[in-house]
Parts: structure tokens; C-alpha cells; sequence
């Protein structure tokens, strides 16, 4: 396997490569690892299943009556929503002279037209996708998939299809929330998915410059254990960052939690090589910083498998951090929680993470709590305010109207991310859909914007006659110089509500709408995929969608990278 | 004026007009203001005309000496090689139709076709092009000087070029070193430099939320002045900073020399509204952070006026500092001080501005001294160091082995920038070619590419046996945490060399080459523009340059922005 770049004169080669995890295998109907779960166990109690999490193993005996509190409905254990997973998995398209040709360079385990995998690779990890495949169906879906092991793999792959009309989708971790895996129905090419999970080694570290080279289909769980046996971390922490890869980071434009520290994933990535239509984007070395013109690694950026396969990127690498501190701060209220937050956005050195969530979420925060932990004063009716990751920052300084609140429940509030992700498809079990969406916007802007897409939000529940009260709850989740990002979820109890699934997109589309007129961004870190791409005329001019089209239209005429997004 | 992007809530509108600086009048034959440059006074002593600068009116009377002594020439005060400024002006191209709609939507102030305007628009400021125009010709200047003072009237002159198939070029500060105003000699249709310094203004400033949005044509020192009215500063200070404008910044993508604390341009930039030849790209809203696909604004970062005329940016702006502190640390070599500057890449909160000059490059420092400072210890043949814009750093925990060599050294070098600047065109007047170019590595590629460059260039100089002794010098100028960026300075005396000037491009194309071998970037601040575009191959795929190609030909069809860059 040879690396792009040329690789430094000092650097680790072909470090050794991954273990085999055994039992790492994640689930194809719900989210995440498939020994881990939601579920309720006999004494009536919610618990997660397996080992991996802290939660794991514990009863959370204030969960289901939280839930029937906020939601104002009777949740019945025993009275689970049927669904049917797979619902449909229609016959894959054939093109048998392509088929053919794959076969003088791939292996046979290379290339997989099984039903569930197939139907694994048209889908990301929207509640609309997760809500389909059990209870409804996807149109349309990849008809073959297949594992590309090396580059020039890769490349004959792409002007294979090239020569006999086939589309190809790019698929990392499959953890999208946009949509941007589901394939277009009317779609009469063959349909490719391109799984790079098997091209998941570090091709090169480089110590003395703080460099690794890695391949684009590396999930982020592997990267971090990979790197960590030689000191370093990529420092990348997006909530998915145990199943996406490095590829899927850079096409979504991805955020992670310590972004203060070690920057989005467009600060740490140096440089990228991709296989396009046209052939091979890549350059002969990677410095710290250029100007060598328009730099086409730019647009890759979020470009959501439009324009071609990332195959590997050069990424920084950090010395792992000599001490992980937590903190927390409770506040009377969001409004001296949120001015504490935009003190801390102008620090020049804020703490690696940081967030501020709502009254709702603090209490959700609370039911998700094991029966032994005493509340004390977290039970309080103040906001929680979670600093983590605490370095080089004076609290006592900053916190003028806070509460400090512990470290420990700062670092659970960390840790529970990974464990929360685990709860929407638990909860559409019991007929609820819960799902999040997020924007940025400038800091005088976050307070109104939050406040206008809760009333919007609620204002539109109760006109639809919607069962009881939905659940909407904000949190601020990443803090920039000159505003901030905001991370919404809207649930709802859905039993006897007709196409519950579609009333989500309307409610969330709504929503958004009240976003943009709130002058907040079309996504901070989700990206536009398909979910999102009809509003993209109210963000840009027509001569900006023009010069996208065109940009599209002349690095692949033939829309050989045909998922459509955007 | 309207502003491109909605303007905040919080906004001040339009700021007082920029105040007109009586005698801010810039040379056109030298670089600088018409009131400063050098000179040699009555006493034989180079002297720094006007009053702008800590050296303006300070005899210098090591200068010369010095000068003699490291070129081993005899420089005779009465030796002035004669130029004749303006050399030759060509009669403009017309094309009546496009001419008369002009009229029907600019003044007549706004038009002009005189000959020495025409001359300063065709070139910027690298030494050929400042040869050129006082002891050679430039073949081909714009026909035409514009001086837009709307977007409206922006987009007017795009959609008028393109209906009478007229070539635009883009002119802001005018101090590109990149020759990336120089006109193609075979360019048969009118070329019109589109002026942009009418457009200055600041169009908002949001206090609140730290960003302005500032018009394209406004430069470096009216910003600052502005801004700094206001308790705020754009913290980017490149070399060029009084003369160089936002716009151009863009187009250059731009290093300040305070980047450790403010970031690079595309650190500082929100947005960018820019007219193409398909119409205005713009934006409705501007939030810290987005995900909404790939973002064509980054494309402007270093595109030297191939794709349109930026016309205003929204930039951060950070409250004035509350100290200004500097600082100097003398080295025992450049190798110690370069272990300093690695160290200091790894700071996570490294002084705002810093450089390791070599022991060369020291002594130049101390050539500029005026005769009254004592040289004490400076003149030690230790390695001088600078550490200026001091904050938040413990100097005395992190030199091992360099000496601490006092604030007011740390001062000068960083003001003695802008002097610098005068002192090439000074000197061309008595036949020394002097000029600079510059690059960035990785970390351990940073001293094996100075030394390669350095006996690369003195080994090609004796086998070409040119007169006496090249300056060679080499500064690192940036440090990031995967590498530096390195400055060299070539010199030489040139007094009975056929083609010096030439002679020069190949020496730095020699140098040039030398660098790419030695893993360097094509450049790290300065650009590609005409100056070197030949090496755009050998450090991008073949893939990577086509991209490129069908770019501007998909969003300039029929090349309007004919700087023709890279």
C-alpha cells in the first residue's frame, strides 16, 4: 500500500495494524454495537445492555416515569410498536459486463449483493431512514457493495464505472443524520456503494512533525486506539467518533467535542487525496500552510460523496493531553449560563469542550442517573452547566453567578454522549421518535433563535392536535469568537398519529425554517445531504447555486458520484 | 451602499467615511509612500527620507559599510545607475462600444487611460517588475484603469466586459510579489484594471459579536486606523499591511505576522461576497461555523483575480490588546534557536509574533543601527532572536540555552519590517538586485532546506562567476505545530551583469527548485500568480491541475478575469 504523500524522512511506516476486536460488530437496525441497547428489563426498569458504557448494567429506574412526565403519556413496557426489520429488500440491478470486470481486480469477498448489507449501505442514521427500514420501506437502495482494499483498487473501480455507466456512492461509518446515503429512486444505473472500512491502516506517523497519514475508511474508535499506543491523539471527538471514519469527517465537515483544543476537522486535516472521475488529486508534500492558488482540497469539505472517494488524508497528531480534567457549573438560568458561555468564547484559551444545556436537558440528564446517586443540590431547579476537559482555565475567575456543580458530573456529562445515541431507536420501540438537529449562529442571535424555535416548535404540536406535549430542549454545544452552536432535540409520543415519521420531517423542516429567519446556519456540523438541500436557495444566491452546479458538472460530467447530495 | 450580508441586530452602520490623509501619496516608480525611501545624504550616510518611521531621518553610517563588506564591492555613492522611469508607455487598445456604456453608469473621474496610472495597474512589486519600469519596458499594460465605487457598479462592468468580450483584472493594494498584475503580451482584448481602493469603507461593525464587514479595496493601515477608533483590531499585519487591501489578502491568501494570535486570512475571514462573471456570489447570513457542502468562498483564498472581484469580506475583529510586550533571546547558533522555535510551534499559546533570524540577517539588523547605540553584547556573533508581541508566555521557563537580549530589540526588529521594505529599490539605484522569496516545511525538513538552499544558490553564483559575493539569508517567520515558514533573501551586485534582473529570476527558480526538492511549498504566503506557475506540475497530480482547468473554465467561460494566474 503506498502513501500518497511523500512520507517524511522521519517517519513510522505501515505502523502495525489493527487488531481484530471481536465482538466490535454493530448492529444493522438500530444504532450502534449490537451488544449494546436499551431495553426493559424485569423489574419494569430501563437498562442498557453489554459492557461498553458506563450506563451499561445499571438500572435507571427515573427514566420511564421522566419520560412519562415530560411527554405527558401512559408509556405501557408491554406495549411495543411491531416492527418488521427488513420490511422490503427489493432485487439489485445487474450490469453483467461491469460485474464481470470487477472480478479481474477484486476478490470475491470484495463484492457482496446480500440483501441486508445492501440495504445497510443505503442508509444513514436519520429517525426517517432508521423509522423506514422497520417500518416503512427505502425505494431504493445500493444494488452491489463492495470493499475496496488499496487506492488503485479504487481507481479501476471508478473508470470501471466510468466505462459502463454505473453510479458510485462512498460509504465511511454509515452514521450520516442527512440523509445523504439514501439513494434516488429514479436512479436506472447500477448502484454502487463503496464501503472503505477496509482501508482503515495509518499508512505513516510521523513523530517529530506531529503528522500521521491515515487511510479515509479508518473509523474514529480505531484512530483513537491506534494512535494512543504511540502517545498521540487526532484530538477528533464528533459524538458518532466510534463508528465514523476519517473519510466521512472531511465529506461531512464534521465538528468534534474538543474543537477548543485541537480544532474542527478542517483544522487538523492537512491534506487529502482523493480519486475522482478525473483520476487522482493529490500532492507531492505536506506542509504546515501554503498559497498555491484555489486550493481544490477545500471543496472537499463537506462534499457529501459528490465529487469523489477520499482514500487517505494527512491529519495532525497531538501528544496525548498529561491530564483530563472535568468540571461542572450550575446556573439560576440559560440566560447566566449562556452569558458565561459567550465570556468563554472569547478566551483565547477556553477549555477543550464545553457546553450549556437547558432546564429540560438537565433534568434528562438527571433521570438518566442510576437509583443509588443521591441528587442533593443537582436536584436544585438551576440550569446545569458542564465544563469538561478543564486545562489551563481559572473557574473561580470566570463563574461569577455559577454553582460549581463537581467534576464528576461534568465527566459523565461527557461520557453519556456515546450512551444517548443508543436511546432514540429504544424509544421508537415504545411509539416515541426522538431525533436532533443543530445550527450555528452569531452569539447575540443563539438566545432568540432558541427561543423562537421552541415557541414555533410548540405552537405547530399543538395546531396539529398532536398527542399531549412534544419534548424540545436546546443545548449549546460548541463556543467560536464570534458566536456558537446549538444542538436541538424534538421528540414526540406518535402512537395513532398517522406517518409519524414524515409529521418529524415537517416538524423539523418547520423548524428550520424558524432557524434561518432566526439568521442561524443550515447546519453547523450535520451537513445538507438530501435532508436539508431544498432550503439551500435561501442561503445562497442563484450565481453561488450556479457555480456549485457548474463545479459538479465539469469535475464529473458523467455524475459517476451520483448520491445527490446538496 | 448596501451590505452584501444581512446586516446584524447589533450592527453599527456605515462608520464615519475613512478620513483623507493629506500626503499619503505612494510612489509609483519605488515602492512606499512618495515622502520616504532612502538616500544617501551630504555626510555619505544612508538616511531614511520623511518622518513615518523610527528610522526616517536617522543617519545610518554601518549600512554602507556593511553592504561593502558582505557583497565585497566597492558601492560608490556617485555610481547611480540611470534609470528613466517611465521607460516606455504603449498607446492604450480602445474599443468604443464598451467605452461609451461605460459612461452611462461611471463619472468621468472614474475612468482613465493615462499613461502612468495604466503603467503602476500592469505590474506589482516583484524586483523584475520594478526593474522593468525604470531600466527595461513591460510589454503589455491594461488599456484602461477603472475605480468601481458600488457593488452595483461592479456587476454592471462584469455583465458590459462580457458583452463586448473585454478582459478584467482585479487591482488592490498593488504589492503582489508574484507578477500577478502582469499582462499577457499576446492579450489582443482590452484590458481593463479594475481599482478597488474607492471601495474602503467599513461597511458594519457588530461590537457585540466581533466582526465587521469591511469593503474589498480598503487597506491594511485605513482598517487598523478604523478599527482601532473603535477599541478593535483585525489583528493582520502582513509586511505590505499599509498598502496592501482586504481584497487582496483574499486573493493572495495572505500571512500576518501576528497569525499566532489572530490566525492566517482564512483564519479571519466569515464571509466573502465576490462578483463573477455568472453573478454575485453571496451569502444571507454569517455564522462562526457551517456545514452546508462545499464552500466555493474558500476557493477565493489564493485565487490572485482568476475568478472574480472580491468586493467586501466579514471579518473578525478582537478588542485592542491591553499590553503590547516584546522581547529578543540571542542564540549560540541557528540550530539552538531553531530547537526554540520547534518547542514554540507546540505552545498552544505561542507569542503572537515571532522569528529566528540567521547570523547574517543579524547583522543587517545591526547595520541599521544609528550611529549613537552602543552594540554591547548584540554584536557578539551569537544568533539574534525575536520574540515580540509578548503575552501569556514565560520566556524564562522555556530558553535553555539562548540569552535574553532585551524588549527594545524585540521593538525594532519588528518595526524595522516596514522600513525593510524601502531599501530594495534603494539600492537597485546603485546596482544591487535585492529581493525575497519565501516557503514552509515540515519541522525537520526546516534546516537540511535552508542549508540546501543557501549552497545551492552560492555554488551556482561562482559557476556563473557573477561579481564578488551573493547575499544569502534565510528567517524563519511563521511557526506552526507541524512546521515553519522561512524567508530568504537573495542579493547581489549586478554592475556589468547582461540581464540582471534576469539573471535573478533564474537564480530564485534555481533556488526554487531546490526547495521543492527539499520537501518545501511552493510558497506559504506570497502565492503562484506568473511567478511560478511552471512549478505547479511537480507538486500537484496531473488530476489536481485539470480540476483546476475546468474550474475556471466552468465559472469563466469566456476568461473575463484574464489575469491568468497559475
Amino acid at each position: 500500500m503506498s502513501s500518497p504523500v511523500a512520507v517524511p524522512k522521519e517517519a513510522l511506516l505501515n505502523p502495525e495494524p489493527l487488531p481484530e476486536i471481536a465482538g466490535d460488530a454493530e448492529s444493522l437496525d438500530v444504532w450502534g454495537f449490537r451488544d449494546s441497547g436499551f431495553t426493559i428489563n424485569e423489574n419494569g426498569h430501563v437498562v442498557m445492555r453489554g459492557h461498553r458504557y458506563e450506563l451499561s448494567g445499571v438500572e435507571l429506574p427515573r427514566l420511564l416515569p421522566w419520560i412519562r412526565e415530560t411527554l405527558g403519556i401512559e408509556l405501557d413496557p408491554k406495549d411495543v410498536n411491531p416492527g418488521s426489520y427488513p420490511t422490503y429488500i427489493g432485487p439489485p440491478l445487474e450490469n453483467a459486463e461491469f460485474q464481470n470486470e470487477l472480478k479481474t481486480f477484486l476478490k470475491n469477498n470484495q463484492i457482496t449483493s446480500e440483501g441486508p448489507i445492501r440495504l445497510r449501505h443505503g442508509h444513514g442514521q436519520t429517525q426517517e431512514e432508521m423509522f423506514a427500514i422497520k417500518y416503512g420501506t427505502l425505494p431504493r437502495i445500493p444494488d452491489l457493495v463492495i470493499f475496496p482494499e488499496s487506492d488503485e483498487q479504487v481507481a479501476q473501480l471508478i473508470s470501471t464505472a466510468k466505462r459502463h455507466r454505473v453510479s458510485l456512492i462512498p460509504f465511511g461509518g454509515g452514521t450520516n443524520v442527512t440523509d445523504a446515503l439514501r439513494c434516488d429512486a429514479n436512479e436506472k444505473r447500477l448502484i454502487v456503494s463503496v464501503d472503505m472500512h477496509r482501508m482503515n491502516r495509518i499508512l505513516w506517523i510521523d513523530k517529530a512533525n506531529q503528522m500521521a497519514c491515515i487511510e479515509a475508511g479508518a473509523v474514529g474508535r480505531n484512530i483513537m486506539t491506534q494512535l494512543q499506543a504511540y502517545g498521540f491523539t487526532m484530538g477528533h471527538e464528533p459524538d458518532s467518533v466510534e463508528f465514523s471514519s476519517l473519510g466521512g469527517w472531511i465529506a461531512t465537515n464534521a465538528s468534534g467535542m474538543k474543537k477548543n483544543k485541537y480544532g474542527n476537522i478542517e483544522d487538523l486535516v492537512l491534506d487529502i487525496t482523493v480519486a475522482t472521475a478525473a483520476g487522482k488529486l493529490e500532492r507531492t508534500t505536506c506542509v504546515p500552510r501554503e498559497s498555491t492558488g484555489s486550493d481544490l482540497r477545500r471543496l472537499l469539505f463537506g462534499s457529501e460523496g459528490n465529487l469523489g472517494i477520499i482514500t487517505s488524508a494527512v491529519v495532525k497528531i497531538f501528544p496525548l493531553p498529561e491530564v483530563q480534567a472535568y468540571g461542572s457549573v450550575l446556573f439560576p438560568n440559560l440566560t447566566e449560563g449562556f452569558g458565561f458561555m459567550r465570556e468563554l468564547g472569547r478566551e483565547t484559551y477556553p477549555p477543550s469542550s464545553v457546553r450549556l444545556v437547558d432546564n429540560l436537558q438537565f433534568h434528562f440528564g438527571l433521570a438518566l442517573k442510576p437509583a443509588s446517586t443521591g441528587l442533593g443540590v443537582l436536584k436544585s431547579r438551576a440550569e446545569k452547566f458542564v465544563v469538561t476537559k478543564l486545562k489551563g482555565f481559572d473557574l473561580n475567575q470566570v463563574v461569577v453567578h455559577g454553582m460549581k456543580a463537581g467534576s464528576e458530573n461534568g465527566r459523565r456529562g461527557y461520557q453519556l454522549t456515546y450512551s444517548i445515541a443508543y436511546i432514540r431507536d429504544f424509544l421508537m420501540k415504545y411509539y416515541i421518535i426522538a431525533e436532533s438537529f443543530e445550527t450555528s449562529a452569531a452569539w447575540s442571535d443563539v438566545l432568540p433563535l432558541i427561543e423562537n424555535v421552541k415557541k414555533r416548535l410548540e405552537a405547530e404540536y399543538r395546531a396539529r392536535k398532536l398527542p399531549a406535549k412534544p419534548f424540545v430542549t436546546a443545548r449549546v454545544t460548541q463556543v467560536y469568537q464570534t458566536g456558537a452552536a446549538i444542538y436541538f432535540y424534538l421528540g414526540f409520543y406518535f402512537k395513532g398519529v398517522p406517518n409519524p415519521s414524515q409529521v418529524y420531517c415537517e416538524l423539523e423542516n418547520i423548524a428550520r425554517g424558524e432557524i434561518l429567519r432566526s439568521r442561524g446556519s443550515l447546519s453547523h456540523h450535520h451537513g445538507v445531504g438530501k435532508i436539508r438541500q431544498a432550503f439551500l436557495p435561501s442561503i445562497m444566491s442563484p450565481a453561488a447555486l450556479e457555480w456549485k452546479r457548474e463545479l459538479k458538472k465539469s469535475v464529473d460530467p458523467d455524475n459517476i458520484f451520483g448520491a445527490g447530495n446538496q
